[in-house]
């Protein structure tokens, strides 16, 4: 579009019509209670109902099918143990080829099953960002598998963006657009869709205080670190990368912080009042609009819902008693 | 329609207009990986997306609608310490007259307030049906309020029968429909909307093992007490009516008991695959269709999901760890 990413709308548009045979136009749902409550007309793009149970599927589908088809026949490869994990796996499976994910050793077993009930094979690793990458180089080196990088590629961001896209599509008159930020796949796929369709559209990211790098490097300019990791959002614990933080910085009005007691309210909320199933990770921006109703106030409002992906048995710790 | 009810289509069709302007057209919502499970064809007709959470505002509502102004004037009452308690006062608070629910002194304080929350009267009595049904009539003597009774009423059938009658309309081709029973009231009024719209159409219900009463009704053609109460499907305990025992003897083919540990696995199905919230009793047919696997082998199945009105905090019970 500019100087701050090679990507084009035309590249949005045929990332689109790739994968949509591949994955669900995700409903848009309201609800008046909730309305009530943050002060604002607000519009869930419900990607738990996505393929995979979250909006990964999008950006791993894309690049999968971007692949030249001698390249794509040596499989996929990424290291993971949340959603793009599930994703490649089920992107290798449409193509009829290989997956193999590197997850570290403690991963729980309802996500190395999931992976695997997809059909990948799973590597495991020391549970450190250096065991992960030498891993990874290593099974690339072997087998000539095509790393998906989870959020720091074109092709990727290019998938994401079509959830905002069809949230775009599908409300006319959204007034501002919020969705949660790990590494800034899936919020810079939105600032470039909001970008090209809806120019005004104030873009706005909720992270977590637990896991606040993003906050930090657009206040900054410069990749950052989060001061510390602690939030049961656990899946916004990366960190932004060059190319995420500069269309971040060209786009996002704002980025709220929330705490952990402030997302399982939101949570809650979600659970009691909408009756869908929803990961921590994908309160987040709710949780900011409750937080900060000056920023959204009487505005029609689309929040991008990222993910259903919950293990069961984490419910009772959330929820109480 | 015959001997067995006075209900005519015609008032199912006029329960229609009348409650469709106070409730949600329902989606009917599917599921790739239970249909692979279960072995065929099924189409959710999702009531937890209802308003109050649940279908009896449907009932509720059409009783409500269907009083002479001047009595719908001195206010709504009933006895329920669930759903219909809620569809009641919710019904109420549209007519814009006082809504007298009679609960048991012991009922958990998230389902007083739900009611409370819809601005109702809440009179609490001992939690015995002798003391529930004396309570409501001194309430009833003393303000003249009109009784909406669960599921023992021609209004109310008519109410429930509007939910088949949506699925029917949605879902061409449908083979078999599949309900939960406890009073009856949803299971009469699916069996007079497939009877008129899909004559062919075999009708089944779910039952819990430990409130297994219409099983046994059905079979003895008299209205039999369950033998034992113990079950997590808390909205399913009472027990047929003989103004529900007439309709579901002439057009239920069979109802399949199931245990809770089959309720809890079909709850658990619907959290992780589909990504919704429901209660417990609302799992009870999906736990039969996978148990009955013979009766549905390849068949296109409608199955009521009843509602989602859960108590949070239950969660860790239901699910672990």
């Amino acid at each position: 579009m500019s100087a701050y990413t090679d990507i084009r709308w035309a590249d949005i548009e045929a990332a689109h019509a790739r994968v949509a045979p591949h994955i669900h136009r995700t409903p848009i749902l309201t609800c008046r209670s909730i309305d009530a409550l943050a002060g604002c007309s607000l519009f869930f793009k419900c990607e738990n109902f996505q393929k995979i149970g979250a909006f990964k599927i999008r950006g791993g589908m894309n690049a999968a099918l971007t692949l030249p088809a001698d390249e794509a026949q040596r499989g996929l490869a990424t290291h993971s143990s949340g959603n793009h994990a599930q994703a490649v796996a089920y992107a290798a499976r449409q193509l009829g080829v290989k997956a193999y994910i590197v997850m570290p050793e403690n991963s729980p077993a309802v996500k190395v099953n999931a992976v695997r009930g997809y059909g990948a094979e799973v590597i495991f690793c020391a549970p450190n960002q250096a065991a992960r990458e030498a891993t990874l180089q290593e099974i690339v080196a072997r087998t000539g598998a095509a790393f998906i990088h989870p959020y720091d590629d074109d092709r990727v961001i290019c998938g994401q963006a079509t959830c905002a896209k069809e949230l775009l599509e599908d409300v006319p008159g959204l007034e501002a657009v919020i969705a949660p930020v790990g590494g800034g796949g899936l919020l810079s796929g939105t600032c470039l869709s909001a970008h090209h369709l809806a120019p005004n559209l104030l873009v706005y990211a909720g992270e977590p205080e637990g896991a606040a790098d993003a906050v930090l490097s657009l206040r900054s300019g410069r990749v950052e670190k989060a001061p510390y990791i602690n939030t049961i959002a656990d899946g916004l614990l990366t960190t932004l990368s060059e190319r995420t933080l500069r269309i971040l910085s060209r786009h996002v009005r704002e980025i709220f912080t929330v705490s952990d007691a402030e997302i399982l309210a939101a949570l809650r909320l979600v659970y009691e009042r909408m009756k869908i199933v929803i990961e921590p990770s994908c309160a987040v921006p709710l949780a900011a609009v409750l937080k900060h109703p000056e920023a959204f106030a009487g505005k029609r409002v689309g929040i991008i819902l990222t993910g259903g992906n919950v293990d069961l048995s984490r419910l009772g710790a959330w929820f109480g008693p």
